[in-house]
């Protein structure tokens, strides 16, 4: 369905254009055509262009740009408009308003300010996709669907949701006896005597509804989006594909139920450039969130993509020069584009698309800088497009299709996620609750794999399976798990794995409820250890017997079988942090707090570290040719040796030394 | 009523237990009785448990809990489970939802979240209590009462309360022209020409309003528990007590009126432990609030529960282990928890109860640690409780029933604190107003006593009179004051008292308006001095003539006829900051600022300090021996010659030396 | 109509004090004429004193007031009470109350809380204003009126506003298409088709919508504040003057229409005193806002209501002592009044007003203090002002009417203070966006004026052709502005003027959208370059070239034609920052950056600073005499040599040194 090629692609939005400008259609597409652009993406944003009165459609002011597109060989993903709803249908159906909180409806006036589940909505949003597609379907330059945009931004709370939702506690639990039990409805005369009691979930203080609040709500994202893209799989063309544009760290998403709705998986990635993506790592300023603040969370980010599925993906959006509000301006620098363009490519990215192809002059994002800045002339972030188009033409299918080589897999868990937002383990050094705990303590343990120099992936619990066959198997914070994945942990190390238990891993049951066992539950024969306390740990403290440091929590780990590795200084005397035991044919190697940088890549037992600023990573494409992908994220050229034989992509004979200039990046080709 | 003996004690919930783990009652009482529990609190929270269904009563449940305890001689107090009304009841009555602001009901979902002066709680409140304590009242393990939890924890907007509101304010000031006059109300054109014309709390910015709302909140806690007090007391068997368990807090809650309501004063003692509990304390990165933040604060907090009625009182709840969110994970040190038992019984507490006896595996406060973890089985902190029980059983009576020695009297007003949480004198240091204020100065005289050596005690302004026999009464802060009380803290030092006068004491009067006359009001001869101008301190000024800094605050002091016994240099010129006068038989000693822990030492003339890391309180018994309580608040062992001579509890000779370990305590006799 | 010599004037609340004092008019009349107050303020927050019930008047209250400051040569300026409604209106027309957010009525109790287009309100504030004003016209004291007080504190959504705000959308673009394409609605699907389906406000995330709403709001303000006096007018008697008090930060003020409505323009300074008038000015804690926090804040806001309509003004509230919260107490020190009073006669001021005469002693300003404190009794702050009442009765006319001579004129335009509080260009420190933005960096050129001993002045931009006449124009931040303002700015540097132009300027078009063209719009070829990115700088940047550093904002300048002046590195090269070249008959800078004080103070090419602590400024006056006006703004004495020959006011010879004490400020003429 994909071309045979890696697509460069990017959003076009000619009619935010203003009018006195002209028409801008054929000058853009050239100049698109001249950079090496192959796909774009158009009409998700407008549903009030394309009908701007209640069932009057107007369908063909967006031909010219696809019979422009096709006309330079550009294929078109068309979206579907649902994300922005028109003013004449807010007008005519106030209740299609999301209810961020019970009564109160969020204002009109920015986007996705609508509960998708409201039938008013689906009824308009089903009529206007079908025109849409099928004035469209046929059109030769369409090459796949994107449903909506960036679904999930909230959590409904309107009654219609409120309903649906207590309906299916009663199908989970059949009744309030056996809801009282599983969510400890006791505890401060939470007890129900009938479903109409359940109370909403502004007030809510219980964590087992909390997280079946969550699960809720992303199970309508998955509903709200297959809806639509089982719609389109009624319409389109044959060899056309349906995804969607997910940013992963929306409240209402859970990415594997949802891509399982999809053709392929797309998804966001946007990162702080500039010295953000400097290595080794400065601390970053920002907040963890939509932005990757370092070359660890970027590919993470991407990883978190290719697991959703465990196979290539669309990059839907990224940045192509400043991202963010009025006051974040930070163009990358020279190089940092391609940088991003290829880790994404050794990802297992199909497509890389910029977000977008020029800013725009009015609305929230005026300052969303795009390849062509406000003053519509091509300047030096397009000319550094145009060399990635280049490079990625010259690679054609060979870079295509890749399946990254995982030396350490870690596991991802959405719900986890969620209960620690509600319950975080972690203060932030204000001691407030740190509701990045999760995001935080996967990351401590995926950046270490970086720093060792392997290379590491990412999967999702959900397909734990896919895991089991990594030689090293990482389950850190993994606070809610179920005995059955639990268990398979245990029988992955007994029947050789190494894994790795970081800090809280199955502390609580499905319900989001501490297990009634003492410490780590269904893993203290695996470890060799137990604990009954815990403690927050205000500042960082230096182990002994590994690199590094513990740092915000500590587990009071009570040795019973396991060699200790690290251990650190308590005020009352020195404490086990870091065990490991063989087991079975396998090791269990325990981590009771959140390692950090130099602890994180201490845990892995070597480094292949190619040098400092380097991380070098690789993936086996189509024809089994192995490919590395070596960047220097530094301001300074690097020469390394490399520690494999490398040959480059276009040549013979293998390298003596991998020359890299600031901000480079090199593609090669392992030899064989 | 007490037992003649300190009770250990705990909240106990085993109605929380998930089933699937049987009945652990027996197996649990086992454990507290090998502890030396000897008192248990039930059923307080779990009103639906009680009465699962309108008028549907369960009763039974708990028997086996009193059957078990009576079995092994633990004593049960009796919770009324008023705090958590049902979902049953929310629902039928949703008026019963307090209003933080007018309109706006608090969303069900928590605790607390309901306005006990709706009828329809009252008539159902009434009911559950009459039920539960009829069943009861004559079983044999019941020793007392505790009515509702924590009362208190909102200001209820709610329409009823706001005319009840209206309507005593009538009562008190008879016509609005009174009230005009009171309150000021000719600025901003807030005249009233009618009653029904008095705006909402909502938009209210006028301080003796506030003042007026808080006392009248404050008031309707104390008739709420009242009202179930003498509900109680009409039914309860001969020889048991009625209680409640007070958070000082709470913002609806003036402890003198309130507790005067029961049959002995009870409060909640919760502190930051670890390095926490260090002397000389280090500063804190908590907030004031419900946790006290140094052993000071400690002490604090035991000082004003015995202040309330004058006289022993229990500790109803206190840390067991960690307290607080899932993000505040804070064990003791080894020795901390008996540090603390010790500490209050020092105080005058009759028993001292942890909350709890094991961690919930469910709900808001899930890691709010228990005496018991999430695992259930016996750990350190049982071995540490166990401990304590078993000290306490061998004093026995000896430490009951204490006086606590005071060398210097500090007066605690309610009111002074809600008038400076409505217009704080002090700044943080970002520049906010501080609505800790008056904790803040209030805590700093309270501390240097301490730092001094010397024996504090807390005195509430409702009970001045138990304050005059104390050889130094200080009396900072004491910014909203009546003419009287001012009168007679000048009649104190004329009659041969030292008054310690600090900042803002007296300046204005009882409707929170200052005084139109030279600072300070009433007291300018006794202190010899006036003052017209005040300012601001953004950093601390070191002061000469004593240690350390005057803080936060200072006082334009324009001696009269007074010794200066520190001043300060400010840019303008030397001033003078603590000043000191003979005045009658006594002395007025004057302090213009907040000091810090050096100057505030320094204030009480002496220092009887036997170690930086130690206190040594002292009591006296029904037996008429004075004990003295010695901690070594340090994780470094002591050994201190005590400068007055003590012999071991059970034993003879004097100690030359009074040897003490890591985070110890002993408790010596005083030779006679 | 004023008094020929510079008022010092006082806000006068004998209604507020208790009653119990009796009445102190007489005796606080007979202070203020002793220290030299020639006006007094009084009765515009009574409304409710006025008008005790609907419709039933008490106006004879104030009579003695006006009686006895006539007696004593005080002229009396009379204010309308419309600020602060009485219950009573509140209570019988509740739809008086504005709403901040759309259906959230402001509560009642504090002041201006209503919508001032509400016609019950009108209704009853004409008949009261009348009543008032029809009273007291043809009383001899009375020498003028304010309207109201500080109006504009709040962007009313009620419903009828709304409705007028559509209307007169409706008015200037005719038809929603013409909306939608100015507005840019295309985007995100907010094309209208039809008027009403316009959104609220409240969710609004369209630049040019809030702009539209901004501009909206302040023409309410101007037309309240017009209708009031024009109502004045019609009743005053001949020589009366109308004026307001206009605090300029109020969201909903644009101060040049507003004024156009008065006989004169009349605003309020406060300022942080002690330390933060000192110069060199230390960074200061507080944020932008109401309080200027540096000598050259004070200045600035001077500057800014001479510029509202280019003459003398009046100031209607100045310090008197402390001002703000209950936690803000600040008095200034010795001398700094006096420098503060001759500061804003410096640039215009023809009467200098404390706010107020004493502190309350009840209310939201208890702390706000007076020149009397709440003892009542003078102090040192009535014997500074009573020396200042001296000086001005000395200088008499020959400071009256005062024209600053400017050699840099900075254009101030309210539009693009609103456009960058919506879409902040500048981030905070912690990453924040920076609303206050605009402030900042206009403020950053002007204080550079100071900082080189030239002299600034302030032109908003309605008026520019003012500014054209000055030797030197900046236009810094100038974000939204005209195609006819740019071409002026183009045209006044090619007649021979120079030209400064500062970041951000002409980049987006009057509806606050970016010009689709390559930047700096209209002024590339006078400026001799263009950049097509920016960025933020999260740290000062050394320049070389010039002393100083680039701050927050660096545009990446691309030099055609141009000399650089200053450069600084960036991580990518050597970056051009600050140019200049040589235009038509005059010269363009242009400043692609925030200047540091150091660079700021580079950009006019020389300096006539006479001392560091010192600052001179000169005014001509209505005899045509220079007059310099030399401060010491310093704790330290100083004695310099004038740069001009100097002759003390009263005397002759020119002065080869000028000595200036601590805090000192001396007034000087210049030898002719």
């Amino acid at each position: 369905m994909l071309p045979p090629h890696v697509v460069l692609g990017t959003a076009y939005y000619p009619e935010y254009l203003p009018r006195s400008l002209g028409d801008r259609v054929p000058a853009d597409l050239d100049l698109m055509a001249a950079a090496g652009i192959t796909a774009i993406r158009v009409g998700e944003s407008v549903w009030s262009t394309w009908e701007p009165r209640d069932g009057v459609f107007d369908l063909e002011w967006i031909r010219p740009v696809l019979d422009g597109a096709h006309d330079r060989g550009i294929g078109v993903i068309l979206g579907t408009p649902t994300y922005a709803v028109p003013p004449w249908l807010q007008r005519a159906h106030p209740e299609i308003a999301a209810e961020r909180q019970t009564g109160v409806p969020v204002p009109w006036g920015i986007r996705q300010e609508i509960d998708y589940g409201q039938p008013a909505f689906l009824f308009h949003a089903e009529r206007v996709v079908r025109r849409i597609v099928e004035r469209y379907r046929d059109h030769p330059a369409v090459i796949g669907y994107q449903v909506d945009n960036e679904p999930g931004v909230l959590l409904a709370h309107n009654p219609s949701a409120f309903s649906e939702f207590v309906a299916r506690l009663r199908r989970t639990y059949g009744d309030v006896e056996a809801l009282n039990e599983a969510w400890g409805l006791t505890y401060w005369s939470h007890r129900l005597s009938d479903w109409s009691e359940l109370w909403r979930p502004d007030g809510n203080s219980t964590p087992s509804y909390d997280l079946a609040w969550r699960r809720f709500q992303a199970a309508r994202t998955s509903e709200f989006i297959g809806w639509q893209a089982s719609l389109l799989r009624g319409m389109r063309r044959p060899g056309q594909f349906v995804t969607t544009c997910l940013a992963y760290d929306r409240p209402a998403v859970a990415d594997v139920p949802l891509t399982s709705q999809l053709d392929v998986a797309a998804g966001n990635i946007y990162v702080d450039v500039q010295d953000g993506l400097g290595r080794p790592p400065r601390p970053s300023l920002l907040e963890p969130g939509w932005i990757g603040r370092s070359v660890s969370e970027l590919f993470l980010a991407a990883d978190r993509i290719y697991g959703s599925r465990g196979e290539p993906f669309l990059v839907t959006e990224t940045n192509a020069t400043s991202i963010g509000g009025s006051h974040q301006n930070k163009p990358p620098y020279d190089g940092q584009l391609r940088q991003l363009a290829w880790a994404m490519v050794a990802r297992g990215a199909r497509m890389v698309e910029y977000w977008h192809w020029h800013s725009i002059h009015h609305g929230a994002e005026t300052f969303w800088g795009g390849i062509l800045g406000h003053g519509l002339e091509p300047g030096r972030v397009y000319r550094e497009v145009a060399a990635i188009g280049a490079e990625l033409a010259a690679a054609g299918s060979s870079v295509v299709d890749l399946t990254p080589d995982v030396d350490v897999a870690v596991l991802w868990s959405q719900e986890c996620d969620w209960a620690m937002q509600c319950q975080p383990p972690l203060a932030t050094p204000g001691g407030i609750p740190d509701k990045a705990s999760y995001r935080t303590i996967v990351e401590a343990f995926y950046s270490g794999i970086l720093d060792a120099g392997l290379r590491p992936g990412v999967v999702p619990v959900e397909r734990l399976e896919a895991a089991l066959s990594a030689p090293v198997l990482v389950a850190a914070g993994l606070y809610v798990a179920s005995d059955a994945v639990l268990d398979q942990l245990v029988a992955y190390a007994r029947d050789g794995g190494h894994l790795i238990v970081g800090p809280r891993t199955g502390y609580a049951d499905p319900e989001a409820r501490p297990r009634a066992e003492v410490a780590p539950p269904r893993l203290r024969e695996a470890a060799g250890l137990a604990y009954q306390e815990f403690e927050n740990l205000d500042s960082a403290m230096p182990v002994r017997g590994l690199d590094g440091h513990a740092t915000r929590w500590a587990e009071t780990l009570l040795v019973d079988d396991a060699d200790v590795l690290a251990s650190y200084e308590h005020p009352t005397g020195r404490r086990p942090i870091v065990t490991s035991k063989r087991f079975g044919a396998g090791r269990v190697t325990y981590v009771g707090t959140v390692p950090d940088r130099a602890l994180a890549a201490a845990l892995y037992g070597e480094s292949r570290l190619w040098a400092p600023s380097v991380t070098a990573l690789s993936a086996v494409n189509a024809a089994g040719e192995r490919l590395w992908f070596v960047h220097n994220w530094s301001g300074t050229a690097v020469a390394v040796e490399p520690p494999i034989a490398v040959v480059p992509m276009a040549g013979e004979g293998a390298l003596a030394r991998v020359e890299l200039g600031p901000w480079d990046v090199r593609v090669l080709k392992e030899a064989q």
